[in-house]
């Protein structure tokens, strides 16, 4: 298998809205991307989006970023994972060049929510046939595993508060981030707006527009004068049941955790190597069991990461280093891309004051569903 | 690159509407298919679907059918490319074998047409901002460059009718196909209602239900004792601008002439090595269309193979030897891999009366949109 390498990235700022249209910000990305790369060409683009079937009543919208970025006759597939798109469009990026059939492949996140409501559409990554005629939305379920977390494990209410105060102190200094400009204490937390109890305003991931792009590249063609060639170290996925009665420990993410394993045991590499964890944190919720699945706390306990700081810059695992989800924004097909960029970011020392001395490995995860589909990618230095 | 192999396919027969669910169709076939490769577990399940989103509620497809046919936790993705869905998640599947990420991947396309109104979905195979706003449908684009061909070179309007006939002479012993009790004549095809000028019902597949799946398996897992190995010799894809009046040759599917040739290419094969050609008939003119493109006739020759009873199973290039969309039926998502199976029946010699004899290399085309995103795969005896 050949090693792949991340030659370019690229993404725009996270906004409410963007007069661009779903194409014009999907073909921004992959056209800096490729400038970036200094490359004209590549042998695939894999675009990932969740929305736009409703939204933007595109289906064929792979072809279509090929079409806007002049990019036509490329091979142009879509890639799907519900809110995991992001990392399923990199996966098979990985696996185009792994196999050889080619040696550039661009990866475009891109979604504009802001173009319908967004919310319904979200709820069919559920059970449509055995969850959503429950009245079951994404943030239902999420409230119902959070209630039964906190249950469990006798938690006090806010034991999640410090996800978010987290994820909005590292937006502070990212200029892409939607909330770069808004921080937050653990009792601002509490006393923002009920969603649907337990979960609160401050406890999810916004509504947004955004475009992130990642050029990846075989080891030959990798720039030898680069001062850190970056390398998707290991790709791995799992899927969990959809309800949460079906799965016989609800309170753990086995997806995440078999895709984190698999993903460990293709590197050859264990949680403790991490340096930092771009992690999925759609909801407070995801943060905290993200933690506990991927070996960095036991059942129960990954709260308490984030309530001592250990989730900080220069704490033990440093979570969302440029905002995250919460805070950078979660444009949904997006999403995962965004992740690489911030990781890019980290592993080559441009992360500005959000740097993590010395980072060298970066875990990242995405998560479809309420843990359904899981992606574990492992990003390091080569 | 290793090579890979086709260890197992099913398919369920194609009807206008099923009792049972997207899910449980999708299920049927990956159990089957598992059943007939003897693999209790998989690597990866590629999933393939157009429409549900909108006429099942459901954009977490993949993880679906993982779920009802038990395979979770098992890495599963759903791939798009409009129509040529199935060819795409194909594809995906070749890179995860070719790349040594995975032994055994389950390729499953399903289609439940039957749940809603469907037209309105396939039309966001277009370009949703250029055409659709200004009226356009998949059939009124197809009519558009129908009505361009005849006029271009002259044709008389019953020049395409012969497509539709053959696929429904090769229909009548596939008992899958969903219109396997009926033929009818050129003047048939003729006399058969206007959908839209110059196009008639019987120049269009129909709407309907279906399900189909194939196992691949590297080179290390073929078993040997299996009397004809089937290998995809390549697997490639090409796009085209989405407006024919953006294209500089409108009347040439340059997408399917260029993943035909890079098909070609990687498999060092010509078109007249190919002993059969699956062909995406959704309407006539494709099948016309298509016959150019991959070089069996010349720009405006490609309707006389028709005429001429050359894309007949004892002709120079036999087309939808089991019926093809027109008459085994186009569920969408699923129909590419429907192209698989009886692909493999032909180069096994199990097609029955509609063996082509000697067959040992297939084309096998799937278009997406009209002509925007083309599939080539060449499938042969290894």
């Amino acid at each position: 298998m050949r090693s792949v390498y991340i030659a370019a990235t690229a993404q725009i700022p996270v906004k409410k809205s963007y007069e661009l249209s779903l194409r014009e910000l999907g073909a921004s990305v992959a056209i800096a991307a490729l400038e970036q790369g200094n490359v004209e060409e590549v042998d695939a683009l894999y675009v990932s989006n969740m929305l736009s079937d409703e939204l933007q009543c595109q289906k064929h919208v792979a072809a279509l970023i090929a079409d806007e970025s002049g990019l036509i006759p490329v091979e142009a597939l879509q890639v799907r994972a519900a809110m995991a798109s992001g990392a399923a469009a990199l996966r098979i990026g990985f696996l185009a060049i792994a196999s050889g059939q080619a040696d550039h492949v661009l990866i475009v996140g891109v979604e504009k929510m802001s173009d319908g409501p967004a919310t319904q559409s979200l709820a069919k990554a559920l059970d449509s046939e055995k969850e959503m005629p429950d009245g079951a939305t994404m943030i239902s379920q999420v409230a119902t595993l959070t209630r039964a977390y906190l249950d469990h494990f006798q938690l006090p209410e806010d034991a999640l508060s410090c996800f978010s105060v987290n994820a909005h102190e590292n937006a502070k200094h990212n200029p892409f981030a939607l909330f770069n400009d808004r921080q937050f204490s653990p009792a601002d937390v509490m006393s923002s707006r009920v969603i649907m109890p337990p979960i609160r305003l401050l406890d999810c991931a916004p509504i947004c527009d955004g475009a992130a792009a990642v050029l990846l590249t075989s080891a030959d063609n990798i720039r030898r004068d680069v001062p850190y060639p970056v390398r998707i170290l290991s790709s791995a996925m799992a899927t969990d049941r959809f309800r949460l009665k079906d799965r016989a420990e609800p309170l753990t993410l086995m997806a995440a955790k078999q895709s984190a394993e698999k993903a460990y045991r293709q590197a050859a590499l264990g949680s403790e190597d991490v340096d930092l964890f771009e992690v999925h944190d759609a909801f407070s919720t995801m943060s905290c069991l993200a933690l506990e699945a991927a070996g960095f706390a036991s059942p129960g306990q990954g709260w308490r990461l984030a309530a001592e700081s250990q989730i900080a810059l220069d704490g033990r695992i440093p979570l969302s280093t440029m905002g995250g989800l919460k805070a950078r924004g979660h444009p949904i097909g997006a999403t995962a891309l965004y992740q690489v960029c911030e990781i890019v970011q980290q592993l080559t020392g441009q992360a500005g004051p959000n740097q993590v001395p010395g980072a060298e490995v970066a875990l990242m995860q995405s998560i479809g569903g309420v843990g359904t589909s899981v992606l574990t990618h492992i990003i390091g230095l080569s």
